[in-house]
C-alpha cells in the first residue's frame, strides 16, 4: 500500500524550512535540530487547555539542557527515570520539590540517592518496591501506577508497568501501614495514543480505587493524568484539544467539581515536533533488473536517532531538502547506513519521493524531537551517536 | 511454552565461573567480562577447520581495543563497515592492506577518505557505489556482494545487502569497464545461521557467477564466504565442525582442487562466547495477585546492553550467580530497567530460575561478547552505556 504523499507545509512554514536550511547547511550530517520556540508554545497550549493540570516534563522524551533550561523557565516540574536524570536536573539549578520519580522499577540504593536529595514524591507498582520505600524513603508521598494494556497507541506501554486494581488497594494499605503517605493514582495510556476513549476508562480506575481506599480511611489527593498526547508524525491523528477537552469532561463527571491534584508527564507531545533530523542520501540502489522499489540508503538510521521506527512502529514524515521535485515521484525503501538488517526503517511501508533522488540530497525528518539523540547507541558499526543542535542558540 | 531448565556448567567450567565472580565482586553493575583466551582458541580452531581461508575478524561485533590486539597478534585481518572502524584500526598500528571495507553502503567521502588511508579492498552491490568507487578509489579491488534470504538464520541480513546475480553480472562488467579490478564475490548466510545447508546454494551461485563472468574475459580471484558461524546460546546448533566441513566438501566439489582464494568474516562466533554481563536484580513483582508469572526487573536490558533480545531474536543463556538453589524453579518474565515497554527481554519465552530469587542478586547472562555493550544507547532514560572490563587485564 503506498503512503499519500504527504506535504512538508502541513509540518513547517516556509519560514521554519528556510530557517534550518540556512542553519544546517555548513554543518555535516547526520544532526537533530530543535526548535525551542516550538516546545515553549506546545507547553503554553497545554497549560491553557488544561490550567489545573501541573506538567511535569517526562525528561526522558528529550534530556537536553537547553529544554531543560527553557522548560524551567516556564515554571514546569520534572519527572525523572533514573538517577541519572535527576542529577542533571539538579545540576541545572532545579529543586527537588519540582521533581517526581517516575520509574517503577528503583534499586534501593537510587531510592535512598533521591530520598537524600530531597526527593519526596515516587512512583510505584509493587510489594518489593514498596518495602524499599518505606526503608528508604520514609513518609515519602507515594503515587500508585495502575496497569494499563494501551490499546491503540502507537508505542505501547503494555504490561511492564503498574498492577491491576485489587492489587494496588492492597499495595495503597499496605503503604499507609509501613508509614509512606499514599497520595494518588497514575496511569498511562500509551505514548501516541490515538484513541481518546483510554483516559476515559482510566479515570474511571481512579475513581473506584479512590473510593476503595477512602472507605479504609484512606484519603488520595493525586491523578497523574501520564503522558500520551500525539506528535505530529505520518498518521494523523486529533488535535490535542480533543484529547484534553475528553479528560476535561470525564474528571468531572467523575469528581464533580471537587477535583483532586491533576498532574500530567508530556514528554514527546512536547518536543517531537520541534525537532528535524537532517539526514544525507548515501546511496540509491536497485536489487535486481526487475525490482519495482529502489533502496534509499541515508546516513541516518535505527542505531544513530531513528529507533522508533524500529519494526516501522513510528512513522516519521520525511521530505527532501529540495521541494522542487514534486512531479515526479516513486515509492522507494529506506534504510540506514550501518551493516545490519534490522537498520531498515521503511520496507512495508514505502515512502513518495522525487524519482531523481541522489547521493548527496539533504533529506528532513520531521516530529524527530522525542525519543531520537539520546537512544543513539554509542558507536555500533563505529557510527557516533547523533549530534543535536539547538536552533536559535548554536 | 516453558524453556528447559539449562544448566550453566554447559556454557562456563566452574573455574570460569568462579574467576568471574572473584573479578566482579567489587564492580557496580551492570558490566560485561570479557575473557580473551576464549576469543584466542574460537580463532585457532577456525583458522585450523578452515586453514587456507584468510580470516577477516567483523569489527563491528566487538571493537573493543584488547581484541583488536589479540587477533592482530594472531595474525587476522579486519572487516571494516566505516571510516570510524577505520581509523580505529589503523591507530591501533595494523596496516591497511590486511583491513577489507565491507559495509556495501559508502559515501563518495568515505571511499576516497579509507583510499588515501590504502584501502584497496571494497565490497559493493550497486551501480551507484561502483561509480563512486571508480572516481574515488582508481584500480582498487572490489568484490560483489550476492543477495542472500538468510533462511535459517536467528539475526538474518534479509534483502538490505547484496544483488540479484544477474545484476552482478552486469556489475561486474561494469566495474571492469571503469577501471576497478573484479576481485571476487561475496555473501551472507546472516548471522547465527543455523541450516549448514544455506552455504551450498551461496557456494554455487558463486560458482556460476565466476563462469559467467570468465566467458567475458574477466577472472575472479576470491570467495567471502562471510560470517554466520554460530555462538552458543540458549538453542542449540550444529558444531562449528559441521559448518566448515560442509563449506569444504562444497567448495572442492564446485571447484574441484583449484579453490579460489577464500576469506571468512567471523564476527559473532569468535567474541560473543567469551562475553558475561554481570547484572544485578533491581525488582521482582507481580501484576496482579493471579498473575502465574511474575516479572523479573534487572539493571541491563534493550538500551544498555541486550539489543540483540528486542523481538526475543536472541535468546541468551540467563543464571542466578548463586548456583545452589536450583532446586525450586520458577518461570519469570524479565526486563529491563528503563521507563519503556519496548525494555522487556523476554514475555513470550519464559525463563527458569530459582523461586527465591530476589533484589540484589546477580544474574549472569551467556555469550554476550558480540552485539552489546557497542549497542548501548549513549543514555536512554539517563542509563550509562553498558562498560566492559576485560578479564585478564583490568
Amino acid at each position: 500500500m503506498p503512503t499519500d504523499t504527504p506535504n512538508i507545509l502541513n509540518y513547517l512554514t516556509s519560514e521554519d524550512i528556510c530557517k534550518i536550511k540556512d542553519f544546517s547547511k555548513d554543518k555535516a550530517t547526520p544532526f537533530l535540530v530543535i526548535n525551542l520556540k516550538k516546545i515553549s508554545d506546545k507547553y503554553d497550549v497545554l497549560s491553557d487547555l488544561l490550567p489545573y493540570a501541573k506538567i511535569y516534563y517526562a525528561v526522558k522524551a528529550n534530556s537536553h539542557k537547553s529544554i531543560i533550561k527553557l522548560l524551567s523557565e516556564k515554571g514546569s516540574c520534572f519527572d525523572v527515570a533514573s538517577i541519572y536524570e535527576l542529577d542533571l536536573l539538579l545540576g541545572l539549578g532545579i529543586s527537588s520539590d519540582r521533581i517526581s520519580f517516575g520509574n517503577t522499577i528503583k534499586k534501593s540504593s537510587d531510592i535512598k540517592y533521591a530520598y537524600n536529595k530531597g526527593i519526596r514524591l515516587f512512583v510505584t507498582d509493587s510489594f518489593d518496591d514498596v518495602a524499599k520505600l518505606a526503608e528508604n524513603a520514609p513518609g515519602a508521598r507515594v503515587v500508585f501506577r495502575i496497569l494499563f494494556e494501551c490499546e491503540g497507541a502507537d508505542w505501547p506501554l503494555s504490561k511492564k508497568f503498574g498492577a491491576h486494581p485489587d492489587l494496588l488497594f492492597s499495595l495503597i494499605l499496605e503503604a499507609n501501614k509501613k508509614g509512606l503517605i499514599p497520595y494518588g493514582l497514575s496511569f498511562h495510556v500509551g505514548s501516541q495514543q490515538r484513541d481518546v476513549g483510554q483516559w476515559d476508562r482510566a479515570i474511571s480506575q481512579c475513581k473506584y480505587l479512590f473510593d476503595a481506599v477512602k472507605a479504609e480511611g484512606i484519603q488520595l489527593k493525586l491523578i497523574n493524568l501520564g503522558g500520551g498526547f500525539p506528535a505530529h508524525y505520518l498518521k494523523s491523528t486529533h488535535k490535542i484539544e480533543v484529547y484534553t477537552n475528553e479528560i476535561d469532561r470525564r474528571l468531572h463527571e467523575d469528581f464533580g467539581n471537587a477535583l483532586p491534584e491533576i498532574m500530567i508527564e508530556p514528554g514527546r507531545s512536547l518536543v517531537a515536533d520541534a525537532g528535524v533530523i537532517v539526514t544525507e542520501v548515501v546511496m540509491v540502489s536497485k536489487k535486481s533488473f526487475l525490482d519495482q522499489h529502489d533502496w534509499l540508503y541515508l546516513d541516518c538510521g535505527i542505531y544513530n536517532g531513528l529507533f522508533e521506527a524500529m519494526n516501522e512502529l513510528i512513522k516519521y514524515p520525511v521530505f527532501l531538502e529540495l521541494a522542487d521535485c514534486q512531479t515526479n515521484i516513486k515509492e522507494f525503501i529506506i534504510a540506514g547506513p550501518t551493516c545490519d538488517s534490522m537498520d531498515i526503517l521503511y520496507i512495508n511501508n514505502k515512502y513518495s519521493l522525487s524519482a531523481e533522488i541522489k547521493d548527496k540530497d539533504r533529506i528532513y525528518i520531521l516530529s524527530t524531537g522525542a525519543y531520537t539523540d539520546i537512544y543513539s547507541s554509542v558507536g555500533f558499526n563505529g557510527f557516533p551517536p547523533l549530534k543535536a543542535y539547538i536552533l536559535d542558540e548554536d
